[in-house]
């Protein structure tokens, strides 16, 4: 693999700042790519920037501010040439829902300038929990959020938003953090359809999809290239935008108290964020500290998958330690710059990638190009209806709905397909929090029900070989007076007893045995309930004439038997194949080769 | 395995009713046999049942009233002939460390009533737990305790234990459900040590010790047999009580305001229990629900061990879902009759077997014993020092320190240690409850762990066999233009970017590689998130010009994978064993069998 920043690994500093690397190559054609890659971006980011705050439930203006020093800070100590951090979907969602849980000074719900505060604490703890964890080495913690899990959370995700985004784009109350609380709350609401509302936001969806489908084609007959015509239509947001402010500013559709008032963003206050620690509080510490991680870990897998495609594609790789401190310091940039959490998002570092971003240097120039944007454009947006940002959000929400992976993973395993759906229903009745822990925890209970129940075969050998299968899915040869168990798992305390129980029930059927074999490729591992295990198997056996024989033991799993009682007490021996076993055991045994397997008997065993 | 029951397992009720099975059989000598167990368990009984409920912080009669409907259950249901439930040692701690932490109607500590109603309420919540457990067949569960966590517990129990008795045996105040608490009573106290009852205290406990390591021999000199003498030596604590209840009778130490006033067990209400439901309702469910729940998952190891140690001995079979049944319904007896939550406990159970106890009924019997106790002995009970049960306790829990057991598990392995280390140390400082959790949870981490970053190793063939393993630990023949790896763990969810990390690490460090055989004989688990990864795996193998190819495949995983696109999009094959993959890709396969494995090149390669 191609790894520019190999070769530094040794030098402290660049260890930390990965642009000490790629700064010293930095020339006039990387600037120039950077650059226009940051162009386009920041036309893409400004809208996406204001619709994911309002989804957070902050005002809109949080959404610029979270894409300034979040995206400094990445350049600094960012791994990925091309993932664009800022605020997403998925993280907005979670913030939303981890807002709604916090009372406030008087119990109840926050105030706007609380929620703020709350944002802040939230995108600072989840950082610095990012920053512990990437210091600690912990980047694999977030493996145990099995691929099932995320398929279920990100589609499940996908509805709530899609759901949450038919309020504002109808006019209809719909809150709530799932399914069941926007139902009552669209049953409980005042206000019907806002029908001026709602041909906005359709007149935006449909030009959006329609921009999406056809555009492309249309661009490209004009003769630009493929990529160059992709890009453009990933800014047509950024029309919509201007068309429906325009539209509003025109019609002047405002004026609440009229007719054809219509939720707009509003005065969005011009200017740059202070910088400040967050002054919010919370009387929840443990709920706080839940959020946060929660947030951490899903941004930060969303974050690392994303910027893992992408780099393979340049064949460029992506340190998941450094990617930790890199998003937890983007995340803390946040926090004490008036922003809300952020993450990488998807269809920015896609067109940050196409648009041919050399280095982060990229990042730096989009947040140059959101300030500008949050200098000159404040007054615009204030006319700017919110159900145009609706429809920019459901559209660009639609790709985390992937059907067909669930219909892959259903059709796979079973087992897994409990946890998507787990995942997925738990989410949508009772949240994002909720729904992401419920996954974590089927998808280690699944694995520990399954390891705790091992697959065990009687094996015998194929004729003419030295290996060993199956005697229920092979012919193959056996031995009356010899039994070879394979035991396919490793022997921990789960399973121990249930060892125990397999081969007294083998030995019990079969009263002519006089030697048992244990096949071990498969152990991994026998820790100290299993060993018990094997010494009371032992004692049993020995008792009742049977000599256990031990064949296959690996390396380390040896090592350790030897610190134990086991190999001096065994009645048997320990072999080095099975073949080996078989040969000193086995009536075929004995040196006889290809010759005697042709007349070896094969018979069967019912055995599990 | 010879099994009475077995033959019986057909019919419906005594399915569920073991008893019926053996009372069929039951004849003048079995009734002779389970009389005489009967008479020489009760006399051992009384005294402990005493001391534990005064352990468990309850007065001395819930201890005999927990020794008779539960004794009557347990004949009725339970599987082993042998086992003795009633109050132990370690339920009755974990008893009174779950009703300290129980707060009153008014929100203080309970008062007399009101614990003995939460004890009721224990037993009763826990019983029911072990029936549903039971009937949802989930005995299995207690799997999940790993031998070294119940190694480490019990020797932390018996060390609180013994230091919590410290305080009736000296007069001291020693109060407190950990040894922190304890040294802060300690501290506090306002108590001296109380002279008259260290010498009593002190009495008895070296006449027990000496009875226990001399008077067998004296008994077996009068011609009594090895089994004989050994039930003797067990009822001496009967001794013990009679002789310091004589003492304090005859020099009357009970008065509290003489100088020699010494703690005796004082007035016990004479009679029968009354069976009604516990009249306590506790205001903190989920407390209550993870001490029953903890409460019956100890006490059926416990138990079960004890039961299965036993009926190996006589090759005889536990069932351990009916176990669950029989000592849920003992609980749940024991819940409405007054008494407190129980288990089998060890000493009574030896002795049991050892006086022949033939069927359960020996355990009815007992119950009788009991009841005559608590009818007769009241009055003389009230004269009981409490030292003297102190002293009782102490010489039966010595035996739960088992110094060997911890050094055993240390050498055998450092994480099974840890485990120990970590239940022992915070069973000590935090108390039963947490000391189970504790290691519960650190069990499951550590094997978590273990299996996210998995051992593999490159193999190279054992000349002159079919054979192959590790090159770092063995000579053996290996091929630079393949690669064959053996993955020793399953591939889930937690490992699967661990394999990908490992795979595409080795084929950086060889050019040379064509191809890239997983032996998967290991691998008994290929879930979702690995299949991803392996995919992602093939994809890059296939851009980098490398063959992956799979060997070994078990039945199980085969099947599964059979309904991926894997095996379609594979870039090499799947082959049935490692050495065919050998003879297909290796420059010494094809067909060259010994007589070429002379001349094949043993190279090594440094991989983990």
């Amino acid at each position: 693999m191609s790894d520019p920043a190999h070769g530094a690994e040794g030098r402290s500093l660049s260890r930390w700042l990965p642009l000490i690397g790629w700064l010293q190559d930095y020339d006039r054609q990387s600037f120039g790519r950077d650059l226009l890659a940051a162009v386009i971006v920041s036309v893409m980011l400004v809208p996406q920037a204001l619709a994911y705050a309002l989804l957070a439930g902050l005002p809109a203006q949080v959404g610029l501010y979270a894409s300034m020093l979040p995206l400094v800070l990445y350049a600094l100590f960012g791994t990925s040439s091309t993932l664009a951090v800022g605020p997403v979907a998925i993280i907005s969602l979670m913030t939303a829902s981890a807002i709604a849980g916090m009372t406030g000074a008087d119990g109840g719900a926050l105030s706007t300038p609380e929620m703020l505060g709350a944002a802040l604490l939230l995108a600072l703890v989840s950082g610095a929990m990012l920053v512990a964890m990437g210091l600690l080495r912990l980047g694999a913690l977030v493996n145990f959020i099995s691929h099932p899990v995320i398929s279920g959370f990100m589609t499940a995700s996908g509805i709530l938003i899609i759901a949450s985004q038919l309020g504002p784009l109808s006019g209809l109350s719909l809150k709530g953090g799932n399914l069941l609380e926007m139902g009552e709350s669209l049953l409980s609401g005042r206000h019907g359809v806002h029908w001026p509302t709602l041909a906005i936001g359709l007149g935006c969806w449909t030009g959006l999809i329609l921009a999406r489908r056809h555009l492309k084609n249309g661009v490209m007959a004009l003769g630009l290239s493929d990529t160059t015509a992709g890009m453009c239509c990933k800014t047509t947001p950024i029309i919509a935008v201007i068309a429906s402010s325009l539209l509003a500013w025109g019609l002047n559709l405002g004026d609440q108290n009229a007719e054809h008032g219509m939720a707009l963003v509003g005065a969005v206050s011009a200017g740059l964020p202070v910088i400040s620690l967050p002054s919010f509080v919370t009387n929840d510490w443990s709920g706080l500290l839940i959020s946060a991680l929660l947030i951490s870990v899903v941004g930060f897998v969303e974050s690392l998958a994303l910027a893992q495609t992408l780099a393979a594609r340049r064949r460029q790789r992506i340190d998941p330690d450094k990617e930790l401190i890199a998003l937890g310091l983007s995340n803390m940039g946040a926090g004490i710059s008036g922003g809300m959490p952020v993450s990488g998002g998807l269809s920015r570092s896609v067109v940050n990638f196409d648009a041919g971003a050399a280095t982060p240097l990229a990042g730096a120039f989009t947040a140059l190009g959101i300030l500008l944007a949050s200098l000159l454009l404040t007054d615009w947006l204030a006319w700017l209806p919110r159900a145009t940002l609706a429809a920019i959000i459901i559209v660009a929400t639609t790709s985390l709905i992937d059907i067909a992976a669930i219909k892959r993973t259903f059709r796979y395993s079973g087992g897994d397909g409990a946890a998507l759906a787990i995942t997925l229903i738990v989410t949508l009745l009772h949240g994002v929090e909720s729904g992401i822990l419920a996954g974590v925890v089927i998808s280690l209970v699944l694995y520990l029900k399954r390891t705790s129940q091992p697959h065990s075969a009687l094996v015998g050998r194929v004729p003419g070989t030295e290996h060993f299968r199956n005697v229920e899915r092979h012919e193959v040869e056996t031995d009356p007076q010899l039994a070879i168990l394979r035991i396919d798992e490793s022997l921990y305390f789960a399973n121990a007893r249930y060892l125990e129980d397999t081969v007294l029930a083998l030995t019990a059927q079969r009263p002519s045995l006089r030697h048992l074999v244990l096949a071990c490729q498969a152990v991994n591992l026998i820790d100290a309930s299993a060993l018990e295990s094997l010494e009371v198997i032992n004692e049993r056996m020995t008792a009742a004439g049977v000599k256990l024989h031990l064949s296959e033991v690996k390396g380390p799993v040896m090592d350790r038997l030897k610190c134990s009682d086991l190999p001096a007490n065994l009645g048997g021996e320990i072999y080095l194949s099975t073949f080996d076993a078989w040969q000193a055991l086995s009536v075929h045994g004995s040196h006889c080769g290809q010759a005697c397997a042709l007349d070896g008997v094969s018979q069967t065993a019912t055995f599990r």
